[in-house]
């Protein structure tokens, strides 16, 4: 990868693409001197295209961006952190219609051309007053050298910022998101801005989108849990002259969405490590998935990954109820490359791998279902304590 | 609740009932100075009937016990502890064979009226010396006051033994039960253990475990994950010469069966706090009950309610991503009475609510979808720093 951003030490992220400002404030939703409140600003006009969460209790900026997007068109995107604004009935698409009309306003351009996103406890009411003046504050910031800030901005429990940029053929692409817990997208993502000076139709734009992130973010998990928030956007806006080849930019734009989810899962709530479950020969690509899922999602499994215990009964038996078609007699799995379980059975040998194989911070695991033709990697955490006290206590 | 068992101090359990004995030893599966091998024998052959997991890595134990009750009769029960004879293929079958066929031969029985289960780590092979010299003991050691001792050689991170006992018309049932993580029985249920002197059909019988797992066990969850080895037999011998009232052996099954699961949840792992979710008003009684359990699954809900946090919003979250129909501005929630969310939105108090409402030891979610009919209830506990620790260092 092309670390774009580090060629200019100023430019990060979604800034690094030619014609971008951005900007992150401390507005006051968060206690302390903590940035709640990100503006990403396209000098031009420009296409644009997004993935939504699929769940029913879709947050109000969401509803809104949608809106917005009909015409597959934005200039601006407003991102605050701290407060989701989802399941707030008709006030919180209000306050989301609002925040774009302050944005629209101090920044003289179309309200229906600024995307609204939130993020944080869900079922509270914004505290409008402070998102306003941050607002004014974050469009008087717009820099091109305001990615970084941007970046911090829009995180909650997250411990790093998380920014990616890359070089095509004569155009940038330049990303950032945000995710730690809740962490399941599913048809969608999570919080991710996308940005490129390349000149691209909205269909071609649209396309390339949904196709980066079904492979990447909807196949990473850190608790099993569908956001309310969950959405990307990616503006292009074609200042670079470029009209990139599609198969280039939807190669790019799967590598930056695959760079963006796996930092995501790095920085899981609590995590110490980052685990891929491979299922290769599943019935279809979908069961394949919904396997992989099923093992990543399972609580006993990733408690004894903490543990550093490679204890693979507990992956059979996530799999068995998973509802994916096998035949225990068939089914093959590996640990860091080490046989455990052969057509159903313990590997001959599997007491003594069992004592060798000591699991370190990156663990793969294989699952050869031995059925069809069906493959699916998924991304995901281990289990720690630290994940249970970050949620019993995040919101107070 | 007519606890039987503490008429008589010296019976508990499964044999409560007339014509039941059993026995808990020591054959040395687990480590230490602790009861691993059951056994529970009727005097007479019994009508039996039972159900079993779900999960397509059904233990070889299940597959034996499945096999022998197709005759709907059984005399005897062995059950070892500590390990869990599943994922061993052809010759974990042959090993769950050659328990049924010791335990016949030692008590002179058909090996076909014998039930065999198995629970603890999964992938391993009996050591099956051990198993024989356990049997051989249990059937020395057979009394009706052996209850207790079979209860404890049942458990595996359980913390306390389970027994339940309840007095009919002229007959009475008894229980035992093990569980405490992997709970999440479907179509099936837990190891669980039932005994009656009462004389019942086997058809009757079937259609009376069935409806009573069905709406007890099936409705608990710890992790929300499905074990490979829950079963639930019952075994009628009837001594007591009553043909019982079906509709009172449904009812004292049922009840049987509800104190067994509460007390298994009660003692899940980790567990500080029993949560019951009720979802009322759903499409259908099967949206019903699966949005209970995407809720009492949810492991952001779990923590949540570990912080003694009554986080709405993450139930909100859990419901929205569960699939089940709903429409946002329908849903209304209340936490202990408290009415949190009104058709989707923040109750107009709620934050008044939030600071007084402080969650004891019993949770009580109350869901109404507002769509239809359907109604459900689960049972569940929070998720604990402890539940990590434990399912980190279980096998080990």
């Amino acid at each position: 990868m092309n670390e774009a951003g580090k060629v200019d030490g100023m430019r990060s992220g979604v800034t690094v693409p030619e014609g971008f400002k951005a900007a992150g404030v401390c507005c006051g939703i968060k206690e302390g001197e903590t940035r709640d409140l990100a503006l990403v600003y396209s000098e031009q006009e420009a296409g644009a295209a997004a993935t939504y969460t699929t769940n029913l209790f879709r947050a109000a900026p969401l509803q809104l961006t949608e809106e917005h997007l009909r015409d597959g068109r934005l200039q601006a995107i407003v991102c605050n952190s701290g407060n989701a604004n989802a399941c707030t009935g008709a006030r919180g698409l209000e306050d989301a219609r609002r925040m774009a009309e302050e944005v629209a306003q101090a920044l003289g351009i179309r309200r229906e051309d600024v995307a609204v996103a939130s993020t944080g406890v869900i079922g509270h009411y914004l505290p409008m007053d402070k998102v306003t003046g941050g607002i004014r504050e974050a469009v008087a910031q717009l820099s091109p050298q305001g990615g970084k800030g941007a970046a911090e901005a829009i995180l909650t429990t997250d411990t790093r910022t998380k920014e990616v940029s890359l070089k095509g053929s004569g155009y940038s692409l330049g990303g950032m998101a945000k995710g730690s817990g809740m962490i399941a997208p599913r048809m969608a993502t999570m919080l991710a801005f996308i940005t490129t000076d390349a000149r691209v139709e909205t269909q071609v734009l649209r396309r390339c989108l949904v196709e980066a992130v079904d492979c990447t973010f909807n196949q990473i998990t850190v608790d099993g849990c569908t956001s309310t928030n969950d959405m990307v956007v990616i503006m292009a806006n074609g200042v670079s002259s470029v009209e990139p080849d599609e198969g280039e930019l939807g190669r790019l734009l799967t590598e930056l969405c695959g760079e963006l989810a796996a930092i995501i899962v790095r920085d899981g709530e609590g995590a110490t490590r980052f685990v891929e479950v491979k299922v290769t020969r599943a019935a279809s690509w979908e069961e394949a998935r919904y396997a992989a899922k099923a093992v990543a999602n399972s609580p006993l499994v990733k408690a004894a990954f903490f543990g550093g215990d490679p204890n693979w009964g507990r992956i059979m038996a996530a799999l068995g109820s998973s509802g994916v078609r096998l035949i225990p007699e068939q089914v093959s799995l590996k640990i860091n490359g080490a046989l455990l379980a052969e057509r159903g059975s313990p590997h001959e040998d599997v007491e003594e791998f069992m004592d060798v194989l000591s699991l370190g911070k990156e663990i793969l695991v294989e699952v050869d279902l031995g059925l069809g033709e069906g493959e699916a990697r998924v991304w995901t955490t281990d289990l720690s304590e630290e994940y249970v006290r970050i949620n019993a206590h995040y919101r107070t």
